[in-house]
């Protein structure tokens, strides 16, 4: 009998998020799986990791099935680090991340700790998938999706991907039949457009909430949000080569 | 006479730090400068917002030379947004960031507030250029390098950047008669392999310091990292669209 997959199972919602019981579920049918997960909601948390202060990593029982589960004081991309170096003490042979509530399509990849988490395995050489559903609610219904996340996480596990790369897959918010079926798709040239909103707090003290609004300026309809926005699932693959090869020729004619 | 360029200055080391006033100094003598800093040091918060947290700004004086100065309660990222929105009410027509303590080569970019308050300046159609200099000491000497951040801005503001392009610029720490020259860069195929460092309180309770050691996997003589090793300034040119376009026609082919 061929042994089960290490699965590391973690996110950017906190250790108790629906989201990632969900997940978890799926991940129960397909191997073995060990959870390390922020103890607090860390959205917006980018790729950040804790330098200049400590960390707590305590043991948890949330789901009594699991031997090991974890609630991490840092951000997503520490609870990656600490899991490979200090709980699993090898590589897993995959890490899934999510499944966030709200989507990370687009440029929130780069905003979003759930795909900061899955990169960071990536850059560890992990396989690694991070899992987003279009709904920001606590109460986001994930059954309809889960056959799905168990069918992209098999036929990844099965193919394997190429070195350096990573995937991002976004869910609609829509009943498991509505869905029209799963597309490749490139990152959509999307943007937020930042509006604060200026209180004043009981003493008399100016401060500020970051809202915004997202802009799609992408047309193509080989975009993640294009899928979406169409009943598709996206996935999109993701590099942390951040080079902009295009643009070297031109700088190398400059003045310098 | 030509209009000055509008320059907002940021940084991750926070609003007093040295390599910051070193950048200062020199964006005085391209054009009005408006500094919008973090309030303390953000070391390691990638593309970190701040969602579920509240934002302070204060106006503050430490440079008597300068009119609009503004310590900011949240990240990088946050300052380029709050700045943009609240205190310019227009873009600049360039962002600067930096010059980070420590250099933030290769895949550091990812981990680096430095960059991605750069980033976020691009991502939001501003001319923006991250500088890192080589050495993490508070007291670095940034002297040696002022003419190459003055020459490198000068040169982008005329020659304009490709639309989603940033330049992460790292200086190694050498005189300045000691760099051989510039060189355009693609980034490194380079990672931290973390250790950590697990320490117990004085309570009982065992804590954890994330440490590591970079490691370059990457033998090319066109990178970042060799240009740096050999006595060059690398520039890299930097984009926010992360798909690996290389894997989609693979994905395609996938069993989904």
């Amino acid at each position: 009998m061929k042994k089960r997959p290490l699965i590391l199972v973690t996110n950017d919602d906190g250790i108790t998020a629906p989201g990632m019981r969900a997940l978890i579920d799926v991940m129960k049918q397909i191997g073995e799986v060990v959870v390390v997960a922020p103890d607090s909601p860390q959205s917006g948390m980018g790729h950040a990791i804790t330098v200049n202060n400590t960390l707590f990593l305590e043991k948890v029982t949330i789901d009594p099935t699991l031997d090991q589960e974890y609630s991490c004081s840092g951000t997503p991309v520490d609870c990656v680090k600490i899991a490979i170096d200090q709980i699993l003490k090898k590589k897993p042979d995959i890490c899934v991340s999510g499944i966030n509530h709200g989507l990370n399509s687009s440029t929130n990849v780069i905003y979003s700790g759930t795909m900061s988490a899955a990169l960071e395995a990536g850059m560890s050489g992990v396989v690694a998938i991070g899992f987003s559903l279009n709904d920001f609610s606590w109460n986001a219904n994930f059954e309809e999706i889960k056959t799905f996340v168990k069918q992209i996480t098999e036929e990844t596990l099965k193919q394997g991907l190429p070195e350096g790369v990573i995937l991002n897959v976004n869910f609609p918010k829509l009943k498991k039949n509505e869905i029209k079926g799963i597309k490749i798709c490139r990152q959509a040239n999307a943007t937020w457009v930042e509006k604060f909103d200026q209180r004043t707090n009981p003493h008399g003290k100016k401060y500020y909430w970051l809202t915004g609004t997202f802009v799609n300026h992408d047309k193509g309809e080989d975009t993640d949000e294009w899928a979406l926005a169409n009943g598709y699932i996206s996935i999109v693959p993701v590099q942390y080569d951040l080079t902009a090869y295009h643009a070297m020729q031109q700088l190398n004619n400059w003045d310098l």
